[in-house]
């Protein structure tokens, strides 16, 4: 199968969840927007098309099939790239973990914007300064002791006992992390052991090892969801 | 099969989704923390339990299996309840739908939370007004006018071409929005009229009136999710 990936093509943003999937199985696909521009992404984007129809980028083109969300796009390309486990039961289980780094992205996303994704971060800062302070100290926690927990239940190398597409979604998560609260990650690490193993195995991993050294992965920058600004960060 | 459904007993918030499928399709299930408090979730939520421990509820036990989150769970009982087209293609429209209705969900509890979930209302209120007019004027009906469309595209009837979860969530999203935002949602009414018809022939399904009708329903209240604050709505 030849795959379409459509995103914007200045930001790893929640394209690059998929991306790391694409890579790490080796498949075929050609990254649209950065081949032909953004505005490649429009006539899907206006529709009206049946059924599928995208609300917002990414979406994937395979074959006939176009599919939206990220989490959506996983639960359909993990078993024909073999990132997911074959039983229903555990894909199930991988869908609801992804569904769980979604939440965290979204909510990292509306720290720099809590007020209007169309506003400036400028036009934000004092809200983002609150914002911040409660995703460092309460949710960032919360949430990566989860995924830590749920490594550990499940034998301390995977959160479903062998290798998916949601190890690759934990390493983006914790890379963009480390980004954006470089201070407050640090400060972290020594609770998530089993966390920054998995990372520092699946950057090893050799497609995702040439795919990081390549012109195709991005850097981080202040456009994406993941954002550095010095002043939203600390060690607690 | 007989389910056992585990959210917070005194609001109608995510659970609401779940339950509106349940009931919908008769199945029978347990309200475990209305029927035991909620209490009954934290074995579950402090694990660690393997592979499916949910971070938060609903989650839904059916036999041995344990599912969280919304979309998962509406997507593993989609089949069976009948609530969903066979072929999975179609099924997979049917979990980007939701998962995109889940995008507004989350931006609708971070309009009145702007800051933090962990603080009070009140504590934030002057964010959140900021907020709402963004909710309001930007995303309410970039949303909404999506899922219109995408009803046009499709026979004018259902998202999907047919009955499904996905006409049940809209349902329970429009009612949530017209309690939250009243005067707004009467001002985009006529902008939705797609919408508007599902809304009405979701609410005299049978099963659904009857649901809507007895004590298990809950009132929306301001401990929800869909919160109404007069201070927050406005026609634009």
């Amino acid at each position: 199968m030849h795959y379409a990936l459509y995103y914007w093509s200045g930001i790893q943003g929640r394209g690059e969840f998929v991306r790391l999937a694409l890579e790490d199985a080796g498949a075929e696909y050609v990254d649209m927007a950065r081949v032909h521009g953004d505005a490649v992404m429009q006539p899907f984007l206006q529709g009206p098309t049946e059924g599928g129809q995208p609300f917002a980028p990414p979406f994937l083109k395979a074959g006939r099939q176009l599919i939206a969300q990220v989490a959506a796009i996983l639960d359909f390309l993990g078993p024909t790239l073999d990132l997911v486990p074959q039983a229903a039961s555990r894909r199930m289980q991988a869908l609801q973990l992804q569904l769980t780094i979604a939440d965290l992205v979204a909510e990292v996303h509306d720290t720099h914007h809590p007020i209007s994704a169309s506003k400036y971060y400028e036009d934000q800062k004092a809200e983002a300064k609150a914002r911040a302070t409660a995703t460092r100290s309460e949710r960032l926690p919360k949430f990566l002791g989860y995924f830590e927990r749920v490594i550990e239940a499940n034998g301390g190398r995977h959160p479903l006992r062998e290798h998916s597409y949601v190890d690759l979604s934990l390493f983006q998560l914790l890379s963009g992390l480390d980004y954006m609260f470089p201070k407050r990650m640090q400060a972290l690490s020594p609770t998530l052991p089993l966390l920054r193993a998995l990372q520092e195995r699946v950057a090893k991993r050799p497609n995702i090892a040439a795919y990081l050294a390549s012109e195709r992965r991005l850097a981080f920058n202040t456009n994406g969801i993941f954002r550095h600004y010095p002043e939203l960060d600390a060690a607690t």
